[in-house]
């Protein structure tokens, strides 16, 4: 098996935050999205609503494309914004996976379930940063300023890491 | 949440066998690979060597996406045709995650890695195919004839899966 | 930290098996529960019921120790006879963790489930061996006639994995 | 399958913390799990150094039984004082097997892994105490004055957990 990589896969951002989402949340998310597609990367995200829907939304409706990663066993429970849509069986644990498919993360509102994804991957060595209220403080993580310079950081924090 | 799919996502076949592949197995699993893609299929394999090698080329080199499910915690390790790598960090129970993510499966040859992903994907109630020789007898599975048999009915039983 | 043991753990013995057991399985867990009890193992086991609560039962009626590794995440899902019940909430994918938390492993009749802790355990390096009707044919693992001998014969092959 | 329970599991309490323990956690740890063994209670931990060690050397010095669930797929990797130590091979993944398999959590400073542990555990809605410094501001958790109190309060919300 030789490593010299026949296709360049696109850069993998992972969009975490709350299954529901306050009305700025749920904008902010759908630009990013759309910010991200814009700029040929890939999203990742848990599959479900609020958040993960938002983005999966702005994502596919400018072309992009959208990986669910779901909790669940059944790949029918993906927001309808999934392109592609991998259930796991793997209930809270599934949030690990989320950010190990990612090369960063960015956070949008959110609270227990966003804080676990935030803090693995900040574990993992992924670089995080944060859209909206972060769902804890004192984390030392990035603030965006908003979509635009959140999707333009992550793209680049992808690439360093995939360089390394 | 509306379920009404805004998108209409690929089929999923994960292709299972051996990280070493025979020449035969090397060719049918290319040929498969071709096959799947030809049929707008997605290919979900486990991202390494042999088998999982020779689809993902095969699939790729005719214009489809292989998602590959790592076991380990480094993208870098996927094989080169893989066109999204997807890291997991979590080894032999990776296995699930591969046939979780499918909608019918196709095994190639293989060993005990590949005889506990027709035994998960048939415990969750996918369609199993065997398309040379399978790593257990009297398993009571459809045996394939070739790659474009195998191809057909695996997207047939996916799309049986999916309207369930 | 120093690695070494300040206390010797005991023995891990995973006993896989069918949720539904018939008579004769029932009966052979039952003993096999109380042969490894006796030999001062710890019994691992997937918690639910069948084989899973006959090797409990047997086991903890004779004095001994039972963890139940849970696909669920309710810990109140395990079979009354189980001492320690640790819920996953990783559905299918628990089965890689019943093999990995032990030193060799005896199937005890079973379907697809038990099939792929068999693959999942021999994959790792594990020494399995087989009681009743295994799950499926040409498999090359052991054969043990009756529950004395399975313990015993898995408690060698647990001290020789310990020791290599 | 009948649930009346013919054997009472003693209470399972996670202490979760840093790999690297400052002689201050070593000390609140140490004597945590003297507490919690005294008190019956079976210690689930990381399995690891630090603040897992030190609680499993508190915990079996005073009688006590210790779960580690590790990271890595060799049993031997467990601290010395782990007397029941279960391999997982499942990396970052298995912190929330951790949390899963506790009935109340207390974490001991600590990091992004423990971090990720305290949020894993709250989001499926264990109750969680702080020793110590936590990991982030603005959690919201019960703030625990030292061991005693430590390990009083978790055997009651264990108690609460398992009532409910």
């Amino acid at each position: 098996m030789t490593l010299a990589r026949k296709i360049d896969p696109p850069f993998r951002i992972a969009v975490v935050g709350g299954a529901q989402a306050s009305e700025i949340e749920w904008e902010l998310a759908l630009d990013l999205g759309r910010q991200l597609a814009g700029l040929g990367a890939l999203v990742v995200c848990g599959g479900g609503g609020g958040v993960m829907e938002a983005v999966a939304q702005g994502a596919t409706e400018a072309g992009g494309l959208v990986i669910g990663i779901l909790p669940g066993s059944d790949p029918k429970s993906a927001n309808p914004w999934v392109g592609i849509p991998l259930a796991t069986g793997m209930g809270e644990a599934r949030n690990a996976l989320v950010v190990q498919g990612a090369e960063a993360v960015i956070s949008v509102g959110g609270e227990w379930g966003t804080l676990s994804e935030i803090a693995l991957a900040s574990k993992i060595g992924l670089s995080v940063g944060i859209l909206g209220t972060p769902p804890a403080e004192g984390l030392g993580l990035r603030m965006l300023e908003g979509p635009i310079e959140a999707a333009g950081w992550a793209l680049e924090r992808a690439q360093a890491f995939r360089g390394s």
